[in-house]
């Protein structure tokens, strides 16, 4: 099929038609409803080259922006809502289990490993936070082989990536290694509600919204266990006054938790608190990996349906 | 409106809602659709959280493979059929006057002046080609204070910037102001077919839709001139085994000619040629700028609407 002259109506199905060939049924499906909506748009809003321009400078200047300790798409897909719709579409019923919600753009590979009741935040100025969770099952079993990344901001709003000065220094992150029991406790700061960047693209973008930049205080869990689903969450700070308005759609209500304020004393870990502290108290409720087991019975399967014949021979 | 507990459904009208304070109108419209379509998209697919991270890569490596020789997401924009697209939402009827099409990667800013006639592939290995065209109005007049932009491929397939070894040097490009008559001429050499280039993320694209990278020989123009339309267009070589299969989509029947090929002889420079060469003959018709029109237009209608008061007073 020729595709000369091609007009606004005929120019999407040629390009779909190009793609006919492709190996990948997946692929030509994703791709095909790709370009279908990105035509749409353009012919909804009649598009005009002038935005057009813009929005290729807008894109190129978000990939320039991101680098190991910064992701200005996954930004642009959280403040754009897509992060939360794709947390909801793929963990859609969770019952007794943990809530998902976004990644945020601040994880961090490498973060290094800390002992049970270790200080991730030694050094850092903020109100003290004795966190002490665990990581089960919905049985109430404890997960075998979990490991527990955690991460927050600082008592200015701060991820460590977001501190210049401290030259990438990782501080308020450490993976733990839950005990026997699937308990984890360790020191740190309080995390505060903090602006996400905007000194990039997505800046701009808020600001031609008229939306604030600000996300209410919270800290980030990413719990990984052998036969379970990844949990990527947070644990909100309850009264934070950003909870109705998160510029990135992530709060959940089941998130949601009072950090409690002690009066000095004896802190959860046994240290003499002179100043006030807080405590953070959360179960953690894995669910089990259903692509995981689902694959691990065919293999089952297929060693059944083979294994036996040979067996027999 | 708070905004905890999202879901796949009320996400996007929440998304929405965040911008209504917004100033601009025009920004409203654009970015409501954007976001309408971007979260239809990953639901008709159900789009998983693999494929999300790699449309998040993607994306990151499409800008930084930018610079200022190579323009991959407008490459993007082109493979995807966008750019036909927008070039057709934007210059929807032509008459008499010359069709647009896409810009392609390849344009660079400050290219060099020629003065008329010269040789803009000096030195370069190809079949001469001798240019000739007229940039006139539809009534037939010469365009006054035009500027021609030129460039193109050589003989095997590349434009100066895909030369690494020639360090950004520009060759088989330039800037032409027509004479009295609305006449350019210059020598050159014969443009080759190429393949858009594939070592980027666009590459990656085109792969895994089976399709050839490949684009029709063509020379691109860029005309401007005030009081007209931006003329963006090419010109194709017909007979080109990729005309009907261009790579972005961007054949125009009407923009398709034959460079025919002259024996040794006397070019229509005066030059005596001892090996065969081609010429290309052309007539731009340049189209009056509506919006400007309308512009002057207004200004024109609201001082006619103040100024008599004035006087009369």
């Amino acid at each position: 099929m020729s595709t000369q002259d091609l007009n606004e109506d005929t120019i999407t199905s040629a390009v779909l038609a190009r793609a006919r060939r492709a190996k990948s049924a997946r692929f030509k499906k994703v791709i095909g409803s790709l370009v279908r909506h990105l035509h749409d748009f353009a012919r909804e809003v009649e598009l005009t080259e002038e935005e057009w321009a813009y929005g290729i400078d807008f894109l190129t200047r978000t990939g320039q922006k991101c680098d190991d300790k910064r992701q200005e798409f996954i930004l642009l897909s959280d403040t754009l809502g897509l992060s939360t719709l794709l947390t909801q579409l793929n963990h859609r019923s969770h019952g007794d289990e943990t809530e998902q919600t976004v990644w945020g753009p601040f994880h961090r590979l490498k973060t290094p490993r800390f002992r049970l009741g270790s200080n991730i935040s030694e050094g850092v100025r903020g109100a003290p936070c004795f966190v002490n969770i665990t990581v089960r099952d919905s049985a109430g079993k404890p997960v075998k082989g979990a490991t527990v990344d955690v991460w927050h901001s600082d008592d200015d709003g701060f991820y460590d990536v977001q501190h210049q000065e401290w030259n990438g220094a990782m501080r308020m992150r450490g993976v733990f290694k839950p005990d026997t029991d699937g308990r984890v406790w360790f020191r740190t700061i309080l995390p505060t509600a903090y602006p996400v960047p905007t000194d990039g693209p997505v800046g701009e973008l808020l600001k031609a919204s008229a939306r604030h930049p600000m996300r209410p205080a919270h800290m980030h869990f990413l719990i990984e266990a052998p036969g379970y689903d990844r949990l990527v969450t947070h644990v909100f700070n309850n009264g934070d006054k950003y909870l109705d308005s998160d510029a990135v759609f992530g709060v959940r209500k089941s998130l949601v938790r009072t950090y409690p304020k002690h009066k000095p004393g004896i802190a959860p870990d046994g240290t003499r608190m002179t100043k006030p502290y807080h405590t953070l108290d959360f179960d953690f409720v894995m669910r089990p990996a259903k692509r995981a087991t689902k694959r691990a019975t065919k293999r089952a399967a297929k060693k059944r349906s083979t294994k036996p014949r040979k067996s027999a021979s």
